[in-house]
């Protein structure tokens, strides 16, 4: 896949400014073609979040819109560490929802993100994944997501 | 290991049908002698699954089926991608349990999981593992569990 | 890195016991230059554990010490399989808190295994991380972290 920033561009998509870590850990780390990425929260710029429990503070579509943000956030950080272009696949997708008791439609939410990785790099972007319900996450964000991407070596 | 599928006979055992997937991704993607595969549940046939909080609803003897059954579900889908002679050793599995409150055995519930992949590929299948309780899992099912596969390159 | 056992010395720090699998796994598996390893838990030998929920039995002090704990206990299976001087960098790590509802501050928690692999392999034991918060975790251990490691092939 040659050229993703003309494909956001398709799709009305600026990327987001880089999360910074909210503690002592990295984006992202390369080892040979495996990209191991962080998890990554709806982080709206300037300490903004999307927070909030799934089920209680928030619907599954402002779930699912959250997960998209997720995706952005991520798609930012790839770019800033190998370049997006250097993207060969989306390998495995770990979703995670901030979710209120018996709120279970998790793998809707996480298609928020899954979704836009395959408008991007169309079957390439379709991942392993889980998608689950978690009983906390950091500063009650809504979502939080972390891959494994293939990359050129 | 060569034969897969006798160890499978001698132990009695039929695969169920790949478990389609809930949402926009796929069972299981290779990358190199890697494979990650997808979060599965004790999928019975049919849509039925095996649902429920583990401690309230299921015991650790029911659970331990359900994780069972979800590792027969991880056969199937890895036989159907890259086919299980093709498997070289069980690497790293996380199993998530659908918890009740205060209910913390969750490693005897994913033993029914890796005991499997033990019978079948001796210490191959003998995995690094976690094994954790979730808040919620999708649609209620009991047990989720992932992992990664080394397999032939 | 050449030697880390001076490295430890240096920073006052005795390896404990390998703590052995609560169930049908190993403590770590390599492939390649990749090295899985297993959840660990905050061990403090003879069967004690740093036990409870963080925000309520526990404060983010007490937090951050299991997490240390907790990565101690990691570097001895570390040791045990391939030994510390063929860790070439921490790769991703996933920290899981035991959390109290409402309780979200797991980064920090988190960054008391982060900092104790920073302090040893510099920015080589930077890893890109989840840290999130479980609703159960195996006998109610504070925190259960597993990791993944590139290591000398």
């Amino acid at each position: 896949m040659a050229n993703v920033a003309q494909r956001l561009e398709e799709l009305g998509i600026t990327l987001p400014a880089v999360t910074p870590p909210a503690g002592s850990y990295v984006g992202a780390v390369k080892v040979g073609n495996l990209l191991f990425v962080s998890g990554h929260g709806p982080d709206l710029g300037n300490g903004k979040y999307i927070r909030g429990k799934v089920g209680r503070d928030l619907t599954v579509d402002e779930a699912v819109e959250a997960a998209r943000a997720t995706a952005l956030c991520i798609l930012a950080t790839i770019d800033s560490v190998v370049g997006l272009d250097h993207v060969r696949r989306i390998v495995k997708v770990l979703g995670m929802v901030n979710t209120a008791p018996g709120f279970n439609k998790t793998p809707s939410v996480i298609n928020g993100a899954s979704d836009l990785f395959i408008q991007i790099w169309g079957e390439d972007g379709r991942a392993a994944r889980s998608a689950v319900g978690l009983a906390e996450l950091p500063f009650d964000i809504a979502v939080e997501i972390e891959l494994v991407a293939e990359v050129d070596d």
